[in-house]
C-alpha cells in the first residue's frame, strides 16, 4: 500500500456512495493536488460493482477547493450501452457540491490501432538528474520524481516572456507503483501552469476543468511497468484570466498512454 | 430567424427544464448532427435565468442516438461562486438519458493575454471553391459552406492510409449568421471523422464525448461576425475501438475563438 493508493481510497457507505479523504502527502497551496482528486473520482467508477468494461474518458470540473478533511462521492453509471456506459460524478463537502464529473468507460475490441502523435525523441529518464523537490513549499510535488528535458520551472521570476510554454519531463510516482488508469489520471496533472513557464511570473492559478482520453488499455498499462512516463504539455491560448493546457503521456516504450486537457483560470 | 436558430430552439417548461426538439435540417446518418446537439446543450445554459459569466468550458457526453422528436433538457447551476458558475446538463428522451454535459461559465477579466497556437498561413476563404455538398447524403452538410485547405475527405475509399489525419478548412453557417457561442460550439463538431481521412476507409464511427474551450469573450464574437472560421483538426492516437481529435478555430482575423477534444468510438 503506496501513500497514493492511501489518498485515492475510498470506503464504500451504505448508501451506495463513498467517502474520501484528503491525504496531506498529496497537499496542494490551497486543497489537495488537482491530480489526485480527478484520481479519486476515477477509482470511485473504477471501484463501482456495476462497472462494465475500461475508462475512455474522463471529465473533471473542481467547483471549488476540497476542505481538509472527509468528502462524499458519488459516481452514478447513468446509461449502459452493450459495451459502454456512461457515468456522473459528484463530491460534496458540507452539503455543499466541489467537484462535477463525468466518465465513459467501455469494452475495448480488437481493431487497427496507431499512434499518430508520436513520441518525441528525448534523452532517456535514467541520463537525467532528478529535479529538487525536497525543500517545495507543498507536498505534493515530493510525491514524484521529475526530470525536465524542455521547459523547467523558471528559476528566476523575472517576468522574462518566453517564446513558448511547453514543458517535456519525465514522471513516476515516487514510491515506484505499477501505473494503472488512477495514476495515469493523476500524472495527467503533473505539469505546473503553462503560464508561469510562459511569462516567469508567479500569478495566482486554478485548474477549473480537465478531461482525460485514454488510449492506455491492460496491455499497455502493463508494459508501462514502474517506469517513468514521459510527458508533454503546452498552452494554446490566454484570453480574459483563463488559458487552456493540452498534453500527451507516453510510456517509455513510446506507447501513448492519453492525451489530457485542461483550462485553468489565472489572475492578472 | 435562421435554420440554426430554429434548430437550438428550447421551449422553457414549467418546472425549469427546457423542451428541445431535433430539426431535420441537421440530421446525420443516425440521429442528429452532433455539434447542433452540443450546441442545444450550451444554449440551455445560455437561456438560463440564473446564468452568469460567459462559457470557459463545456463537456458533452453522447449517450445514445436521439431518436427524431423532442426531448427533455435539464441545465443546473449546481455551484455558484463569486465570478464563476459550474453547471451540469442533462437530455432525456423517453425517459432515459441521452445526453449528460458539464459546462463552466464566468465573468471575463482583463489580464495579459496571448494566443500561443497561431493561425497557420492560408489563403484566404474566398480564394477557395466552395465543397460540394449538394448531393450529400445527410442534411447537416448543408448548413456548412466548407472550403477545404488540407486534408479532405478521401475521393476514393482504396484503404490508402495517409501518412496523418491533419484537415484545414475554413467553415461557415449558410444561411451566415454572426458568431455566437452556440454557433461556435456546433461548429468544433464540424470535422468529418479524422479515421476516414487517415485510413480512407468509411468504418462506422460515433462521438462519444466533446469538451470545447471558449478562448472567444464577446469582443471576439463580434469581431468574426459571418465571416468563415479557420478549422484545423487531428487525431492523436487510435486504440481499441476509440480514438481522439483535438482541433483549434480562429476567425479571419486571426484570433483563436476556441480548442476542442473529442474522443469517438471506431469500429475495424
Amino acid at each position: 500500500m503506496t501513500v497514493f493508493d492511501e489518498a485515492i481510497a475510498l470506503a464504500a457507505q451504505a448508501d451506495g456512495s463513498w467517502q474520501g479523504h484528503t491525504h496531506p502527502g498529496y497537499a496542494n497551496m490551497v486543497g489537495p493536488f488537482g491530480g489526485i482528486t480527478a484520481a479519486q473520482a476515477i477509482n470511485a467508477v473504477l471501484q463501482h460493482p456495476q462497472r462494465q468494461g475500461e475508462p475512455v474518458a474522463l471529465t473533471v470540473n473542481y467547483c471549488a477547493a476540497l476542505d481538509d478533511g472527509p468528502f462524499s462521492v458519488v459516481a452514478t453509471p447513468v446509461r449502459t450501452n452493450r459495451s459502454t456506459q456512461h457515468w456522473t460524478i459528484m463530491f460534496q463537502q458540507q452539503g455543499r457540491i466541489v467537484l462535477t464529473g463525468t466518465a465513459f468507460t467501455a469494452t475495448r475490441r480488437e481493431t487497427w490501432a496507431d499512434d499518430e502523435h508520436r513520441m518525441p525523441a528525448v534523452p532517456p529518464a535514467a541520463e537525467l538528474a532528478r529535479a529538487d523537490t525536497t525543500k517545495a513549499r507543498v507536498a505534493w510535488l515530493k510525491r514524484y520524481d521529475f526530470r525536465f528535458i524542455e521547459g523547467s520551472v523558471p528559476v528566476q521570476w523575472d517576468d522574462a516572456h518566453h517564446h513558448d510554454s511547453r514543458t517535456l519531463l519525465w514522471a513516476r510516482d515516487d514510491e515506484p507503483r505499477a501505473l494503472d488508469h488512477a495514476s495515469l489520471t493523476a500524472m495527467a496533472d503533473v505539469f505546473f501552469p503553462r503560464i508561469w513557464r510562459r511569462r516567469a511570473r508567479l500569478v495566482p492559478i486554478g485548474t477549473v476543468s480537465m478531461t482525460v482520453y485514454f488510449h492506455a488499455d491492460g496491455v499497455r498499462l502493463q508494459r508501462s511497468g514502474t517506469e517513468h512516463l514521459l510527458g508533454q504539455a503546452q498552452a494554446q491560448g490566454f484570453l480574459g484570466g483563463y488559458f487552456d493546457q493540452t498534453a500527451q503521456l507516453w510510456n517509455a516504450a513510446g506507447d501513448l498512454l492519453a492525451t489530457t486537457h485542461q483550462v485553468v483560470y489565472y489572475k492578472e
